[in-house]
């Protein structure tokens, strides 16, 4: 299981509402001088071996369905982070409500 | 001008039913083997001199506004890639609608 970082930003001649938005909040919240764009962040754990072809797909992933690219940018880089296993008992698979005792 | 890569991603126990969504879209779409977990990502462009005490400001914002720390886990890191300006004509605060001639 390897996994791979995709990055999507408005690109920059975009009028980014999200990040004014932010911008603007933080102001309030009395952080000067900070100028704020938001964007998206994908991890995809991709199984097998992560060779160009398989990165290649990811490319076409982001191409097609990640961004919108006629007003965002992506970048799709493979992550050597290690791959940090959900608790088992919480599988992404496991349907349940929330749990509360989320430790802090 | 310096900038500041904020990243906010949900917890690893916690259930992401975006990232759900999007790795069901995936499959449809013919792409296999791929599991998504999808967060954020903010770009800051901080005025002045980055040193440490600017530094924690923003992760002071990170903590405050750019993360809901219950269920999401975020990192904070100075960025070296050059500070991209907006086209002069397309300031983020010049008010007009989204031009149609963005290029491809």
């Amino acid at each position: 299981m390897a996994r791979v970082v995709v990055e999507v930003m408005p690109k920059p001649e975009i009028l980014d509402p999200q990040g004014k938005a932010v911008t603007g909040a933080l102001a309030r919240l009395g952080f000067e001088g900070m100028t704020v764009r938001q964007g998206k962040r994908f991890e995809i754990e991709v199984e097998g071996e992560l060779d160009e072809q398989r990165l290649a797909q990811v490319r076409d992933a982001a191409e097609r369905l990640l961004a919108n690219t006629v007003i965002e940018a992506y970048d799709v880089r493979a992550d050597d982070a290690p791959v940090v296993e959900a608790e088992p008992s919480l599988q992404p698979s496991t349907v349940g409500t929330l749990t509360e005792d989320v430790q802090q």
